[in-house]
């Protein structure tokens, strides 16, 4: 569901509202207390099969640095990270999300989301230890979109490594950047975390409605996390930032010396929502990483709202290259609580890649364009 | 002042600590009511002698975008901007700044502006039409360090055009980043800085606890604004941000190819003290610009503080290179709210310049280094 | 054919040898007499249908510089070059190849060019005040392959534009780099362009010696001029060169901006076969041009020469991403020295989109992985 | 002594020729003989005085490859190099230059090499196992200018890393690109290179027809040399290329990282002569090592001669930031065929230090400027 009055078309096709264009006919109740003061996505915690073959991937190709380890998980940071870690490895029999992490402004606010999640009868666990290494008291929750989320504000401090350069290698990753979640019902579920105090910045529709995938932050990026339409609760990809394109492109020609191209599953290019030059590759259990640089600051109140519309053939890239159907249609599981998978709940509405491709669906270069423009050939 | 206690050296040779570690013997009092809710420094309004000079330095040279002008004034804009101007050329006859401009949360925040800077005894305008084209209800003050201060939240939105790269440069600037103010006595200027709502980011001290510069936040990058120890209150610069390095280097290249290379004062150089890449050019009155990019992450209420010795060579210029004396001692008056230039009072504390170069002053590449290692011939 | 033995296979993948492993059991005979010296590909003469559009995308939308036009043509030249043009749009009828135009090093090789061709029983025209303005005394044959060339010594001299920094662009092309041509049987192509005095520097092969591409060159990079493998004589594609990879990424950028994503036809992404940074246009008559950055210098005599096997699928693209059917099958007709379209003979050995792709072909990503490891998902 | 009739002033402020406007009243005898065919400068024979130090330098910090290693010498190379090496370190009593050292295009010009020099009645040594590892056949020379010159052809072949992604730093140096020589006469040096087959390329003049550097090619970039008037025969640098800019920076950066920024002697900027972009490092013994990337195409017989008044400030840095002192007086000794060091003669004409600075000299940013415009301040 939609609400598109008082769009206005830019100049480069897209449309800007002052808030968010979403409206749900079935929302999750607003809790009566107030939202945790959330700061930034802060940690995923990744559970994965061979934690060899994952140290691997993460720190010897792409260079995150390890704040500690033992036979079981492996705590892994960015170059400008200050906080223990960015990212959990843990070692488990099925490779899924077991934590999405936030981290709150104060100490009060793990209260106030343990009051939040409590009066809408979802499953919250609190523990004074912290559920990782390097972190203290933290609440983990299952959501009402059914994703494992957790909050901490207390976290050991370590070395903020961005003046060491000598550890720099060509395409170093700065900070973790943003999570992405895939769930059936996008407008239900962007209700549900304007609740917990996010503000869209960016949005996918078409013509009648229908709301593809919405963007969302707390920090003053385009986002901390996007809600992608699709079969779920699932995790789409977590993402890393990098200082420039380059490092991004240099990620890339590292894949290819070490032979393992095949991970490179979409791009890079540059996304025409959040105007980022990107780049996704799969882990060895086929966790979507995305590397990502260069979007925009988000953080005035009435920063414009991005609405692009599903046929437009440049909103997921903006030079036109074809998206890989499984970026559409893979995505990991997630664990509830006791850490066994979530069950994954069919999506009902259109599906953006039926839409755009293929025998019902099409995109276009320029809107009205009979001939339409789109590059076919290159994706069927 | 200082408070040195408790900070850990690290590995790239500065130091950190939780809490700034600044203190002053002669505070500005604390006000009783709280201060407005600062975004993010907005626009600066600029004095030209030469409005067609100015034009031709700002628009044709560095590309920023005229959103609105007429005879008197040039409202221009970043390609990352949605708000009316970042910054306003206005004919006067003295070069000068007429306003440090920033952005509240809400439109009660220009309320507790007026009662903040009332009880501190400071001259307050309040003008529901605004200042400026563009803004709306705004409050101008003389603060208490002398600076004119604007405050505003009601203001024209203009299409962002961060997807016009049809409109980009080479060195296509995309946001402001930062003000930078020269003020005698630092730790004083701070102090109120921090009852503004302001953190300490990162300072340059010795070890006897004078303090030489101190870098502040509102929005989650190393500053918005900056106190320089000088003689003040003047402005020493108003920093631009492009997306990536090569893009520096294309102003140089620009400027040469203009015959125009006597406009850049210093750089281009990697900071220690925030660890951005910069650039500072002159413009036709000697206003300082800085071009900036690729600073931290420094949002979260914990993030620690860095702490430079004044005698370490690397903290203006991480590679070493020396700072053109001009660069310390040059600076931009600032009018009251009558339009006349401030007093500019002497710092009294000792110089950085001089602690750090020629007949009493060291500077150091590796500390306890007997050789020194300074870069002196590059100097002198 | 191929003479494969004594081959090398190096840590990336591919196959060094001492001398071209390319043999013909069809050659063209070689001269009695030397050919001419040739110094580098010079420039293309293009017949466009629509002079504006063409204009619109090589001077507006590529920035190259206009060195002279009138209504029948344009003379286009890159910001390096100090001779007249590198790209000549005449207007007429079909969208063809002129000439394939190459400087020589002295006038006197003009007499040699006209006895090489004669003696191979070759059209040759010469004409002491040039075929288009700018180049005085040149020669133009229809060389024993179909393709129309041209070589040439007098040429006027224009300001080499390489410090102009003012007139950059964020894209901006700073050299003509190669040619490429399609033909039946690149072998027996190859031969003759070695008889021509061009080194061979790649290839790509399959196991049976079946050749599918061939790369060489005069000046000291990856080429002047390659053969592919294919339905001709047709013009595959001219390259001009951009100093970094940004400025690749940033043409494309434009083209979104301008709604033009669909002129982009593949990549941008990094080439296996000669290692450089690649982008593919398609200007308004589907004449194909690459933006081309970074190979590496070839002058030695005995510079190794790379054999990739065609089933590697790094070879065209070095991170694995698919190449367009399209870019295989598509290329613009070629000229006959009156004017009409040379006819197009098919070519009748394997074709490399057929054997790594589809019903009967593949590739690999890791040399005897029984997986494959191909992104087949993102082809088909 | 030079010949400025027929120069062309250009938009960009240098002017161009069509030939080397250089003239001496004091040649060396052209040879009767042919002088060898130099393909490309390959490597340079520096001896050092402490072998673990110099390794840390070019290996651990700037990341060449070593190809082989010995108590007593270091073979390194670049990563697009095919041949044996580009760098030897020698450990020896003395910091200085054993070796220029240039390949030839075929054995025989190595005979070229001896008859050439015996004519001219240098000191000639021929050895068939050659001087250094890795070499086979080589002549050494005690060139008519003082600098001890190798030729060789017979070389081994190693792997070229060029596509070895995993191996690169964030500042890979790629390739040798050329050495650069300091000696009194540059007029009559110049003459002498040319005899020997190199073309001049670029020069720094006065009015008065002084010339105070030249820059020569065999290879199709600015130069495989320069000659550098000052005190000689002294070797100034040797210098490695990069891809792209940015790496020339991340050296800068990770210099700071290792607190080693005073190795960083000059830049990184812009040169106005050859247009690329430098950094000028010292080695641990004061070799100066120059990083550089993107010159410009010069292969053509008449590629414009470009003059440059020494009175422009933007000659030696096209942003017009100042040259140090030292980079100007100091040198490397060389070697004669003995290995003891080569006697200093002072040049007797004017120093482009004094000049272009202090007391008597003077440089403008605008040619008739009244103002001047040179910085100054940043140099005194």
């Amino acid at each position: 569901m939609s609400a598109l009055n008082d769009r206005v078309k830019t100049s480069s096709g897209f449309y800007v509202t002052k808030e968010a264009p979403i409206a749900t006919d079935n929302p999750i109740p607003t809790p009566s207390v107030p939202a945790p003061d959330i700061l930034r996505c802060a940690y995923m915690e990744l559970v994965v099969t061979d934690l060899a073959a994952s140290r691997e991937f993460y720190v010897d190709v792409l260079g995150l640095t390890v704040t500690e380890e033992d036979e079981n998980a492996i705590y892994l940071r960015s170059l400008e990270e200050f906080i223990h870690h960015n990212l959990v490895l843990r070692k488990g029999p099925v490779a899924a999300v077991a934590a999405f992490s936030y981290r709150v402004r104060t100490p009060e606010d793990l209260d106030r989301a343990v009051a939040f999640y409590t009066e809408l009868g979802c499953r919250v666990e609190r523990r004074a230890e912290g559920f990782t290494k390097g972190i203290g008291d933290s609440v983990r929750v299952e959501d009402p979109l059914g994703f494992p989320y957790e909050f901490f504000y207390d976290v050991e401090h370590v070395e903020r490594l961005a003046w060491r350069y000598d550890l720099y290698t060509p395409g170093a990753l700065v900070r973790l950047d943003h999570f992405n979640q895939v769930t059936p019902d996008v407008p239900r579920a962007t209700k549900f975390m304007q609740d917990l105090g996010f503000r869209v910045t960016e949005d996918i529709q078409d013509e009648e409605g229908t709301v593809y995938a919405a963007w969302m932050r707390r920090k003053p990026t385009v986002h901390d996390t996007a809600m992608t339409g699709g079969n779920g609760p699932r995790m789409h990809h977590v993402a890393f930032s990098t200082h420039e394109k380059h490092n991004i492109l240099a990620i890339c020609d590292k894949l290819g010396a070490l032979r393992l191209s095949d991970r490179i599953e979409r791009g890079p290019g540059r996304h025409g929502v959040s105007n980022a030059f990107y780049l996704y590759l799969l882990d060895p259990d086929g966790h979507r990483v995305e590397i990502y640089t260069q979007d925009y600051y988000t953080g005035d109140p009435d920063n414009p709202v991005v609405t692009w519309d599903v046929h437009d053939n440049q909103r997921r890239d903006w030079w036109g290259n074809p998206v890989v159907p499984s970026w559409y249609t893979e995505a990991s599981l997630v664990l509830d609580l006791d850490g066994n998978p979530r069950e994954v709940i069919t999506r009902t509405e259109d599906s953006e890649l039926a839409v755009t491709i293929g025998a019902d669906g099409f995109s276009y270069t320029r809107e009205g364009d009979e001939e339409k423009g789109f590059k076919l050939g290159n994706t069927l």
